[in-house]
């Protein structure tokens, strides 16, 4: 007997939308077709009117990772429930890596902290130094499944930013044994020359934040790293890409066959430098900064022609008390805006998809079946999750999200399950929703519970294939 | 109960392959997935060891139509088995217009010599003027099912040509009403004037064909038709393109969100300008010419980034006999050199399938999934075919090629169905041949016999959605 | 004895602006230097605080040339002293030649009409049409001494435009025998089906007459003819350029060493396409029409980089009473807005030195030695005038312009000399004036009087070295 | 009375070539014209069928500079006399700057030891690091005369290499105090990796030198240094430029308004890499490398296309002995090779003229009226020597080359000024000669004879004009 039959939904991969129903045992896919042959089934979930698509995959989060003295709000547990409601069936996030450290060691300690986890997780392995001890381990990372790395161009003064003749050593054994190199791409120089410009003559307002990294600081990042890939071969992953020159630089590389990678987040997606103008300006503080209306447009275009392939949440939730835990205050109890004391950050894994659909889908800037593809099928390819992962097929897991097309929602911090008493999404509404989701077979969110366990969740052995 | 189940088979999709039965009814495919859950079916074929693929689309062919005093080795029903035993299902060909007359009566004309076909069939409405009347009939011919359109940039002396006023208006009026018009890129001025020159300096061996078209000839035309594609907003399809210049244009088109869609053809992929060296070199005069070998492997690397999307077979074949009928014979018979008298064209329909898996999947250049992609998906989704042809999903037709990825085979005049008496691929060797092919779920091709039927056929009332 | 000695004025060249004294000899340049050296003269001109420049060569007038029905207000004699006044020594000017008829019977008839010239006179040959009569003239026409040449890429309708396959025999005729064709560089389909177009919608009002014709309508024909000089390896120039896009893809040939020459008109670098929405636009309307902000930034940006080297006129001069005699009027007499029946032309030769001194020396734009390079040295080097004409050194024409820098003045049409009741430049403030203009060392302006002699201006036997 | 008359020679200018007599007195020229007029003078010579170039300015020496182990073979002295036997008048050197130490003060050293020099001199000021004390002597440096600058991007464990953060804050004074920096454009990361990778590898000869550095090495640095250009709105200036990709960035940029500046040498313009072949590969070690024949040649296009403006000849002379110094030997006492401890550098002051002329002017890639733009215009512009040098007109410094083209001779490190026994030119023959040196209205080299004295050469205070 079936485990479970999804009846009557539009089964939707990157390249179609199909009236079909799906037939689920031993938590993979069974068949996809007319459930008039399939016989029974423990449970029936009648989709009529619904889109089922697969099980979303967030290749970039920041759970339990310290940074700027703050030490977020989210664990692996509470964090992949939220990821559950937004539809998340599988999440990557990274080592916590020093220098002078086994980055070996810092992958097997991540595993373990993730493993109470109620979804599936893989870990990226950080690097921010490439001494030889390191260097020889990159082999061994790669056969334990964990191929795709992080790599800070920026971070300078934090001690995080490896230099690039690290950043070219790591490429270079990454090509040797199937690594996948990513980068967080800023010009350091650029940026932190700004800053000390901007301390020196006292404009410290949220809006020089943004200022200290203009699109160029991306952009040279960019090139270089993108030029590396091209010395060495090797394929590359740029990380939150947020400007239009950056793009510009990836789509030129791209067309001459160097294999870029690219990610954009919700937020490159739906907000602009204006709200570093807000008085709470400091809420959307992350790196790299919000940019322009073009820069905005620029992304969906980008994801509309291929040259970005995935939607990473970076999700690295601060409370406000933790964001603003370093800043003076007046007399009135008012926060003294000081862009150089907050921690870079924010929400993203829970609203990702409700961002999408309705920014995306709604606005008819990309199809559902391009938010399919940048969410589940690519990362699921890019990452070595692919076939298992990522589409709606005989043989794979049964990651499962069923969206109501017509339910019409308000994001708010309120309903949303990320603990912190702000969304800076709030008051925005939605149509289309999340109201089923399926991990391995088993229904994990329905009627707005949680129908998880801890600890469910299975460290993902990846390998990839390009 | 099911007509058909094909089990075994290994399913192939441009984003996956996997392991998986199909079941069909009436015509259409019922479900994809394990065979164990379908019931009992009249007939089940065993695909172990197979691939399953969709039918192949060929969009780009010749029958029935006299070009330069000759009229071709196929008609309609010839060409339809040709295509049948090379896994095509579904082709499109061209109205014979001529300027002054109504296309849409062109185009009732070729449906009614189409209906001997065995295998489905489409109409493009080709166009050599756009004087008013004409031009008012695009709206009843987007209406009628053919919503694409041919053009040419050269051919001016042969009364073809349409003049840059005509293509604009053409365009314009096709973005109104949902068309894609198409060109044929070459630039009149140049090989014009070329052919002159040589004449006047009497060199008219077969090479000097393809020098009086050299690459900027087709890159200039394309340039150009690719700029009234910005300006007008219209999208635009290039059939058989040939050059890497050609090519580089559209890139940085495509790139800057022109909607520019490329064809290629067998022959581009797997023969250069070498050929017209030899003794036999008229036997592979073509328009445009053969090409260099970076020209080759530039086409190759456009299908791999996805600047080519489709392949054409340009399939116009002609005997040996219709090649050199109007060439001068010496005394001991051998024929003249004369590249002006050669009727342009050569075959393919049947051998394309072949050709691609040897020289592209075999050779590691595109993968079986891109194969499929660009043989059935993408022609069926940009000519409006989609989502009835060109995928393997519960409800579309049963138009199926299966194939054995073991057989080697030679390819030989002497076994193809093209009924002439040479092929410019005789004695290439090909490992992976197609072996059965169905048409809306009945065999059509099995075991080296032709099974389906005169007339059989269907004419495809198209819609295109870009 | 020396005829003339200009001292202390600052001598200005392309290269260096340096005060020195000029000795003048039997109608060339004896020496530049200290005049302490030079003995005694029959007449001395003191310049201190004065700029002496090489008199100006306007490569692009058009005297005594009906066209739309119009035949101009300028003949070559009184063209010719409006030129003295704005310090012009020189000019050149085109056939009228016709389908048919030799070419080179229509310099000779234009070298008789313009003998009536002060100035010194050269003569571009027209090509409508290449037939193989016309063709095998070139050769004569190059060592006649009128080595450049124009052709219209749109004028269709009006049986000026020359087709694609004519343009390119006439390269490739040119590159044999050293000549320099020159484009007017517009498409005509994209023209003419806007025309058409706005006809049919009653949208006749003069910014109709710019949309017509808009940026990429110049850029297409650009790029086609520069592929064109590409493909024939014959240089080119680019008669009046307007776009940022034109100049563009101009710019990218440059640096792949393609021959292109850029000349671009006062007009294009004072005024936008603003002009067209006031009542009086059709005073404005010339063709390519007036462009955008950003385009007139780009004409300025290219003249500083070099991609733009000459300024021409462009002067066709029509009254008020000849741009509207074919326009309805109102009951109160006011003229219907109607672009299609406008002559396009406007005045330029006496008011560009003028206008290039305030909007570009005193704005900052280009320097006086950028000045003197693009309006005297690098015509002169183009069109094969050098070192005769062009420079300020010893043994070249004694062709000089001397300007007050402090000199403050308006531009009034009551105060120039180009015989219409308005000036398109009327009410503008100019600092600096040409106050002197000497040709063949004889003074032919001074004190705002004329001094000149009909007829005292030779033919330009001219020949290029590229 | 005059000091000086040239006579009957043809003067030649970056933009023309004319006969001309020069007077010169009290050391500047008087005027330049016809001889007739000037009066007596103490001297005359006869140029008759020569040319007479402004004298040559070297913006790139090394003398008396220890690098790598070795000092050099010249020193200020015996360099300069060198540089008048090529036609020298003014070269640039520059500071010996540590990191910690005050550039101030190492300019003044520099100028002290440059006081032995013959002819004229001025210094660069180059910066290893960027903190305060040396930020902020920039200003004072740039008044002292001295506004120009240098920066190693690599030689990072040679403690030469100024760090990005570095670099940026160094142009961003600059471009305060009108300050032109320049760089040595080579990626370190890249050269680094390379060498670790050879010397692991066991892969030392000489070959391996230059693949340490490839092509993507220097075009990284342009690139990147490009964009701070870009970003800080300061002009730069390109060392010894080598490689056609390189040189596709700087077009690109220039093209974009960015000023960027860019000198090539002579060994760039006459020898590829094919030379580490040799035995004597050694000798030809200098940084960048030698690169391939496309190179070569794209640096020739692109003095003529303009975007590389200067020679710089990067003299930096060693004997063999130095060369070899530690090298291990073979028992028969040949030299291993291990290209890792070879000084880098070569001549070149002295030979320059020469090659340009035989390589450049003979062979028809530049014209004379180029060279003399690219050894003297251009040099004396960049770098703030103009008008007083670079160029030949009244007022102007008397330094002038007089060139005997007709002069065949041998180029051997015998008849050679530099003091070493092997001359990597050895052996050329040359078409075109410099006979006679002029220094400041003074005759320094005549008849193979110097005649200049220790000491006469000036500090030239600089003041750069963009």
């Amino acid at each position: 007997m079936l485990d479970l039959i999804i009846k009557n939904g539009t089964v939707v991969t990157p390249w179609s939308s199909f009236k079909a129903d799906i037939a689920v045992k031993d938590s993979v896919i069974e068949a996809v077709g007319a459930a008039s042959l399939f016989g029974r089934a423990k449970r029936e979930i009648d989709a009529e009117g619904m889109y089922v698509l697969p099980g979303i995959i967030d290749p970039h989060t920041h759970f339990e990772s310290p940074f700027m003295g703050c030490k977020g709000a989210l664990d692996f547990y509470s964090g992949s429930i939220a990821g559950a409601f937004g539809g998340v069936t599988t999440f990557i996030d990274f080592t916590n890596s020093r220098a002078g450290h086994s980055v070996m060691a810092s992958i097997r300690e991540r595993r373990e902290e993730m493993s109470k986890s109620c979804i599936d997780y893989g870990v990226h392995a950080k690097f921010v130094e490439a001494e030889r001890p390191v260097l020889d381990e990159i082999k061994s990372i790669v056969e334990y499944g964990c191929p795709s790395f992080k790599m800070f161009m920026t971070y300078k003064k934090e001690g995080v930013m490896i230099d690039d003749e690290g950043m070219l050593s790591v490429m270079a054994e990454a090509k040797k044994w199937g690594g996948l190199p990513g980068v967080h791409a800023e010009n350091n120089a650029i940026a932190e020359s700004n800053v000390e410009k901007f301390i020196e003559e006292g404009r410290l307002e949220w809006e020089y934040f943004a200022k200290s990294k203009p699109n160029l600081c991306e952009m040279e990042a960019v090139q270089r790293v993108v030029l590396y890939a091209r010395y060495t071969g090797c394929p590359l992953y740029i990380f939150h890409l947020s400007t239009a020159e950056g793009l510009s630089v990836i789509k030129q590389a791209q067309s001459e066959g160097v294999k870029v990678f690219t990610e954009t987040c919700p937020h490159y997606l739906t907000l602009t430098r204006e709200k570093y103008k807000q008085k709470d300006g400091h809420l959307y503080v992350m790196s790299p900064p919000l940019r322009g209306e073009q820069d905005l447009e620029a992304m969906w275009r980008g994801l509309g022609d291929g040259s970005i392939s995935i939607i990473g949440s970076d999700d690295c939730t601060y409370s406000i008390e933790e964001k603003e835990m370093f800043l003076e205050r007046d007399a009135e109890g008012n926060v003294k805006q000081d862009f150089t004391k907050i921690a870079n950050g924010v929400q993203g894994i829970e609203a990702r998809l409700m961002l999408l659909l309705e920014e995306g889908v709604n606005k008819g800037r990309i199809t559902l079946n391009k938010l399919c593809e940048i969410t589940s099928y690519n990362p699921a390819k890019t990452f070595g999750l692919y076939p298992q992962k990522g589409i709606i097929q005989k043989g794979s897991d049964a990651d499962l999200v069923i969206i109501d097309p017509d339910k019409v929602r308000e994001i708010s911090h309120e309903t949303l399950h990320h603990k912190v008493n702000y969304s800076i999404y709030d008051g925005r509404s939605v149509k289309g929703w999340p109201v089923v989701t399926i991990h391995r077979g088993r229904v994990i969110v329905e009627n707005g519970e949680f129908l998880g366990s801890r600890g469910d969740g299975r460290f993902m052995k990846r390998k990839i294939r390009l």
